[in-house]
């Protein structure tokens, strides 16, 4: 049992210094998404597979936990992505008929790591907005997704827009099975031009040649520009660019110099229930996007109620690994005893938002996590506070 | 598909409304710990199994779900009860030489529900004080527990005392395995009287009569006098039934008559790790406890660092189940529109703490879930709040 410690891979304990700065975060942006009248909920941990699979592609499939539940029999799982989930929650219970906006902050679970680094573990933050089609549902968003990366103390943040209807106008009216499609986001999503190449053997000559041009389609407003004498024709690819051009201006309007906005048309890659445009924030000079959302119209259609659906979801992990170490908190340091005068003394000042950290009999002053700056001492009959040396 | 919204037995949503009530509980209960000095931390979801049930009895073991690592192969389950996990965290990670508190909160799951009404997702929250083992340190657990619930709204509390060596000084010497005592422990909690009689068959004459009087000694303060008649003069009854007089008259003291102190010797049921002194909480007349503690001193063995250690646990949702519902939050409603005043105007209610909600183009004022008792409206050029019919 000496390995009895030692945890899954890819799954850690969180501190207290990291807990500290997560609690702050899961706070301060469920109070940011509360401000524009996000409402809060908690979807369950577990859910019948067919439940929280449904409306996916296969990579949520592979990545989630699954188990049998005794009560029933039948299979579950560990919920992997918190947005189907929600996408239920609006289709089924509240079943309100106008715009629905809900938030949600809690543990998501993945058998599979994302990435060599990524933890199976993330704590999942989003936002979702049920029930308008308009692009206005799709600026809020984005705005609210801004704030709450700015909210975190996150600067220099570069937005990329996408549009899930570049890829199927693409491959519009080609014949093209599940597997491929999956493994040509992929391809795309990594810029991966000769798997791209290969992958579109055998597709129409148009289709092949639009699909070699998407890695190239990034960068700055002359993207929108190649794009449209690049791509085809299609009613899908233009509604695509000229949203794409209507986001990437009111966030210039918006957000100020603060923001710098760019197109990646073949960041086609991640959750399959994308339909419409897509946004991915990143940190200046940092590869992996620290939040992503988009329009996903149809993830509640399997729960009966097709609603116009948009939003975004980050983890607050990687948001507070990108945030300096917080201080210790300042604490006051008192002795144990149970008189009264000492106990409402101690209550007094906890009641006024201090940290009192008791020294129980026997022991020193361990109290190397907190900045003991002040201590409770006995004066006469009162207790009063003096400046002590920090440990 | 028409069943795809069903969730798994004993799982449900939290929707808006309880979902406010929770986040707001677990950010003033996480406070209220941290004013004493708890640090936070977060223990993941799952754990290879060994370390999860390590110290741990058969109940523990069977209301957990099990799963396979495919990164490893290896058996893990998700948490059922995090104090295990907390311990793991003060005896290996931190390994601090002297006291350690830490607190924590979040959802664990149960593969069988713990009664027929029960959740099988509580959100647990809890405190664990480690490296003090006299009783200074069951009474900080105590006085924070309780300040715990009074912070939640509940009042008319009832506190039950008891201690896990009362049993285990019944039955020392006699031969008992580990079913029939956790049979034993059972049919005690339950003061099933027949069960118990029917389980001690066999046993010495005086451990029988003993385990026999334990489901009599619960009430008040004679209840400790009736002990030290009934019970064996073991050295582990003794003090059990001191420290229990000490811990008494200290809540009584402490909390005042808001507080009802009472004993219940045979409350020996539940987690296998307690050693000595233990509590249950209960509001008036309510027959489940809102929060159990106690002391397990044995629970860090096997991490190889046999730490004394007292801790409580609740589950918010239970909490949040006795208190009246919220109000629906008030808020202002705002157009929807991209002039720059409105925006800004917008952007310094929310600064400010006020929730706006922006009625998207083409949807009424579907703000079902908040008192919008205040609109954001034109006046030549500037934007102004005036009171509004509430909807």
């Amino acid at each position: 049992m000496s390995s009895a410690w030692l945890l899954p891979e890819h799954i850690a304990d969180v501190l207290p210094a990291e807990a500290r700065r997560l609690e702050e975060l899961r706070r301060r942006l469920l109070q940011t998404a509360a401000g524009y009248g996000f409402e809060q909920v908690m979807p369950p941990l577990i859910e019948h597979l067919e439940s929280l699979l449904s409306g996916q592609g296969s990579p949520q499939d592979l990545r989630t936990f699954k188990l049998v539940d005794q009560l029933s029999g039948r299979m579950v799982g560990v919920r992997a992505d918190a947005t189907p989930q929600v996408a239920r929650i609006d289709a089924h219970l509240l079943n309100r008929e106008g715009v629905v906006r809900l938030c949600y902050c809690g543990p998501v679970l993945h058998a599979r790591p994302a990435s060599t680094q990524a933890t199976r573990e993330p704590l999942q933050l989003g936002a979702e907005l049920y029930g308008h089609a308009g692009i206005e549902a799709d600026l809020e968003i984005q705005e609210l997704a801004l704030d709450c990366l700015r909210t975190a103390g996150l600067d220099r943040l570069v937005i990329d827009l996408s549009d899930a209807r570049v890829l199927r106008g693409v491959l519009a009216g080609a014949s093209c099975d599940a597997a491929r499609l999956q493994a040509l986001a992929e391809a795309l999503a990594a810029k991966d031009a000769p798997r791209v190449q290969a992958l579109a053997a055998g597709l129409p000559d148009d289709v092949r040649r639009a699909l070699q041009a998407l890695p190239s389609l990034y960068g700055g407003d002359e993207v929108l520009e190649r794009a449209a004498q690049l791509l085809p024709r299609h009613p899908q690819i233009q509604a695509a660019l000229a949203d794409l051009a209507t986001l990437a201006a009111h966030l210039r309007r918006s957000q100020g110099a603060g923001l710098q906005v760019g197109f990646d048309l073949a960041d086609v890659g991640g959750y399959g229930y994308y339909t419409g445009a897509r946004f991915a924030v990143y940190r200046h000079g940092v590869a992996d996007a620290v939040l992503r959302g988009g329009r996903y119209d149809e993830v509640g259609a399997v729960f009966g109620r097709n609603r116009p659906a948009v939003g975004f979801s980050t983890d607050l992990k990687t948001l507070a690994a990108c945030l300096p170490a917080a201080p210790r908190r300042a604490a006051v340091r008192a002795p144990w005893g149970e008189q009264a005068a000492l106990r409402s003394a101690i209550r007094a000042l906890r009641d006024q938002g201090h940290v009192v950290v008791c020294s129980l009999p026997g022991h020193g002053h361990e109290t190397e996590e907190f900045a003991c700056d002040r201590e409770l001492v006995a004066q006469g009959e009162a207790w009063v506070l003096r400046p002590c040396e920090l440990a």
